[in-house]
């Protein structure tokens, strides 16, 4: 399983601060944080960008390209913050990303196709609801891929991200059940092996005490390897979430077993 | 998933003198300890007890008996043993158990039905041996069933052992993703809800530091969670293998979500 930082994020004030002074100190520390901590992918998430949308993107994308050459996410719903972004992009980088929203099929899923660039699509329905039970999701795949396919884009560069649910929502049990049966019968359906994307920070919103939310994280995490996961979006600061993180990718993929694989 | 204590076994000297010498009191403050730490119930494991076979198992069943009212397993291959335990058992009793070998179809099955007792089936060739892949296992799996309800016994008394391979054996790693699918599958290929269990102890053999395998066994237990697994042998003073299989059987069965359900 591909290991994603989602702590680059406009949630978190000091980065929020930076983002708008266009100071690079904080970000670059908190990617070299991020990589040390096992990150093999940063994802860059800037929230919606409603003001100097492609300005902030370019900034971000500089700033974390300086210190790192792995994979960026580019993780917003604004279109011209995306194109900004891809358009100085060097690092190999992936799309976070669009669904069958028909704003989204517009503006966001023909970046890809223009900048040759792999991109996540969520399980989300037209409205951009989640669909809750497993029939519903998979209906949601098929469109999604359907669509993909259909603008001529190879479907090696989906990555379907089936939502994870904060468990606190009301059918948020459910659906989550039904995330694992959906990645593992994805490419049993597609006829292809789809990779998949789930950030697994969704998972446990609301108070609680944090060894409570790490269990949680690494319980469900463990079950979306066995799955069949291909990348986990995730707080890389979790460090026993990136331990199990680490085990689970030696139980689903090592031929043989040694204990040195074991973090 | 049903919590099980394997600690009562024999490789332990302190058990292994006690039952010797039959003394009382370590045998029960094992399983008083056991019962603290969060076991539904108990695997009495004497190993093959060449000699005083029936007084040793008749000593343990009243030993632990005497301490709690939860289900008992009776782990042994003697059928004498077997036998002269389930006599006297009062708790609710799981033969542990049975497999397509000839000897153990002759001596052992034939006791479930004597004294109407759930019983454990190993997924074991004719010769004993593991068998290796998905198709293998769930060849067995067939066999034994069929075995089983010819006899007249109702398939839910049943309880499938897959075995869990050392995950350092030749095909350990092989083994023990096929024992993920069997378990997953076992419902959809025999037409009912079949109940499983598993030992997981036997995963981690070999020298290696604790924490290593504690993760491991976590890791895999969730997996094991995920496909559906009823009942778990394990050593209940892996204190954080036991918070790892209560919080599976939340994400597995709870309908709403509290915090309060994580330990």
């Amino acid at each position: 399983m591909l290991i994603i930082a989602d702590n680059l994020q406009i949630t978190h004030p000091e980065i929020s601060a930076a983002v708008e002074q266009f100071r690079i100190g904080p970000i670059q520390e908190m990617v070299s944080r991020c990589i040390e901590a096992g990150a093999e992918a940063i994802d860059i998430n800037p929230g919606p960008l409603p003001k100097e949308a492609e300005k902030k993107m370019r900034f971000l994308v500089n700033a974390v390209q300086e210190v790192t050459e792995r994979p960026l996410l580019l993780d917003t719903t604004n279109p011209e913050a995306l194109e900004a972004g891809l358009k100085i992009c060097k690092n190999p980088v992936i799309i976070n990303g669009f669904s069958i929203e028909p704003h989204k099929l517009e503006r966001i899923l023909p970046l890809a196709r223009r900048f040759d660039a792999d991109i996540v699509g969520f399980l989300l329905m037209e409205n951009g609801q989640v669909p809750f039970d497993e029939t519903e999701q998979l209906n949601v795949a098929v469109e999604l891929y359907r669509t993909f396919v259909d603008t001529g884009l190879p479907h090696e560069r989906l990555i379907i991200d089936p939502i994870i649910a904060p468990m606190l929502w009301d059918k948020g049990m459910e659906h989550n059940r039904a995330v694992l049966s959906v990645i593992r019968m994805l490419p049993e359906v597609l006829g292809y092996p789809v990779r998949t994307i789930a950030g697994l920070s969704n998972l446990t919103s609301g108070h609680c005490p944090r060894a409570k939310r790490i269990l949680l994280e690494k319980a469900y995490l463990a079950m979306l390897a066995a799955s069949g996961l291909t990348m986990v979006l995730l707080n890389i600061f979790h460090r026993d979430t990136v331990k199990m993180t680490k085990t689970c990718t030696v139980l689903t993929n090592s031929k043989v077993f040694t204990w040195e694989e074991i973090p």
